[in-house]
């Protein structure tokens, strides 16, 4: 027997109720039902994000919210600041390149978080920027960065906020209207608990502003044509439909736990899992680890790929390496969504004894009992 | 009770067992299982599309298929020639001008096919249009274009043919390499029997030339992109994976089926459903039905509304009426995908019961026998 455990930064768990609404025979998506459904799921979408803002709901995967993000708020020829501490963030200097739009690049070194400071300073330097794109959680690093921090830097300015939560928002706290979030981009398939193929983009009145200004070269992620539909409660193109059925169960589950609860859930994963880590004698990576998952380097003398393929085989546990220049070199563990704390003891009991099977020396418990002393509170946290 | 009935040309129903996949736990998208279901989808998007040509998957709707096909084609102040002969074809139309792509529209009447010496004519005023864009089945009218013809035509000259074929690939024969299509785009929740949220495009070498020629101004769309990826039997960007795998049983039962006999299984029930209509003393929209749906006049003195809200009170049948300058005329009914013989011959006993209901004079029974008789081949199809 091989039972399959996913502890990945995405896609993470889907509750089984959740999985059940997508088996439901298909409705039409125009009507009343369908409508019924998005008219729902907008309010809880907006208690997720944070927001009285407008929230468009988009079928594509986070990049075509990032891609949304950028392409209807800086014209052609237009300045962004992106704030690159990662793989994920430096999609958004990827995205930016593709449409002629002049990208400066803030860089912070990968698994630090960005500095408001450099922010304030790239801001002054450049005041003709349209916007600042930044990240929540940065995946690939599993960096939480300091939104609010930023938030308060930009919003002192013209330019707007663009921040990435795809696998942020949900695992920990964001609250887009009160930190200053113009355009706040979520995926499914990340803390809100459903397989991939929607994203979410919250924008504001701010925001607006400049999409309104100008006619963006974009037909299907055009937001003002979203936004037109969304007051009807209704999408410009076919949706996902039945994916936005099982939002809605996803996100009475998220209502039922509350956002604040779901966020402390998430820290106290977070810091179980490092407890975890470290008390195997394993260096996190990041210095200011994200709540939704946990990045450790791979031990000298191991190979990632032995280690989580070990995970897979013996205990079906599905783990990440790195990506770009980390490859090899630090392992993921996701704990976000429709994960709770014994999961994660659970992910380390098995990171525990495939470890030792590999050879590496470790003291069998450590990292179970760690966990299990921040749980109950015994242990202050000491990140790195 | 009300037994729910989709008869829509898209949504269209999905087999219980595809339906099920999505209630399966989820997995991880990059991992060694989820290849081995892109690998098999691969193989049986070809065999749909009738193509050995890259087929690439992309995690949005159709009109995401499009405008990928519009912006990867063409570039910016390029020329190109939109068959324009309903809704869904005007929105070719639509794409190219959110890109500042010069659209030389070759206007049909709605409802009436396409003159494929009329694209010939065009092609010779436009000898610099990069592509003809069409449409397989226009689901807006009802309307199926005479695509292997007006293919010819194009693959005379040095423009491409781009074919939305989203409600019309899998309901009716479309040959994309014997018949010169070099760009197909299709919709996974048309006869492809799954839910919304997945597009395919298949792309030939002489499309690969234009497309390999320029940087286009997109990114989630990139078909290159897609294609670099493909080859590894992956994704640029996280796909809607669990559709992915509905889409490996959909496919199994296409495969199980046969092409030519769902193409077959689709005529006769479009037969059917045309005498049925035909019998009541209705009139019949299309000039050249589609064969994934069939669009009738709504008779005088009648609201298409008033037809449409008592098929789905009484007897739970959801069907379409029609969009843009059609609103209120007409009443479109799908049976494409998942849906039999059976299933159009008890939709048109539905229909006569409802419009004898509304007080509309008819024998009862005569859609059915009608139906009937040319399901069992003793009546010949006689179109307007």
């Amino acid at each position: 027997m091989r039972k399959p455990r996913l502890m990945t930064p995405g896609p993470a768990p889907v509750p089984e109720d959740v999985l059940l609404e997508l088996a439901r025979p298909v409705i039409h998506h125009r009507s009343a039902e369908a409508k019924q459904v998005i008219t729902e799921v907008a309010a809880g979408l907006k208690e997720v994000l944070q927001t009285q803002n407008d929230v468009m709901i988009l079928t594509a995967s986070g990049t075509g919210a990032m891609e949304a993000a950028v392409v209807n708020t800086v014209p052609p020829g237009g300045k962004a600041i992106i704030l690159n501490a990662g793989h994920f963030a430096a999609r958004w200097g990827d995205i930016c390149k593709a449409y002629g739009i002049s990208a400066v690049m803030v860089d912070t070194e990968w698994g630090q978080p960005v500095d408001p400071a450099r922010v304030a300073e790239a801001l002054k330097q450049h005041p003709d920027a349209v916007a600042v794109f930044g990240t929540l959680s940065e995946t690939s690093t599993g960096t939480g960065h300091p939104v609010e921090a930023i938030g308060k830097v930009v919003a002192a300015t013209p330019a707007l906020f663009v921040v990435d939560g795809i696998s942020g928002v949900g695992a920990m706290e964001c609250r887009a209207d009160a930190w200053g979030i113009d355009v706040l981009c979520v995926g499914s398939q990340k803390a809100l608990m459903l397989p991939p193929g929607l994203a979410f983009v919250s924008v504001s009145p701010k925001a607006w502003a400049k999409i309104d200004a100008f006619d963006a070269h974009t037909f299907y992620f055009s937001l003002k044509a979203a936004r037109k539909k969304m007051k009807e409660f209704d999408t410009p193109f076919t949706p996902a439909h039945t994916l936005i059925l099982a939002l809605r169960a996803a996100l009475r589950r998220i209502k039922d736990e509350g956002m604040e609860n779901i966020w402390l859930r998430h820290k106290r994963m977070s810091e179980a899992c490092q407890a975890g880590v470290q008390a195997l004698g394993l260096e996190l990576f990041s210095a200011q680890p994200a709540e939704g998952l946990t990045a450790f380097r791979v031990p000298d003398g191991f190979k990632d790929t032995d280690i989580r393929n070990r995970l897979v085989d013996k205990f079906g546990i599905t783990t990440v390496g790195g990506q770009g220049k980390l490859k090899g070199q630090i392992i993921r563990i996701g704990h976000m969504g429709y994960t709770d704390e014994i999961d994660v003891v659970a992910g380390l009991a098995a990171l525990e004894m495939v470890l030792s099977d590999l050879g590496f020396e470790i003291e069998p418990g450590c990292a179970v009992t760690a966990a299990q002393q921040v749980l109950i509170g015994q242990k202050a946290v000491s990140p790195r």
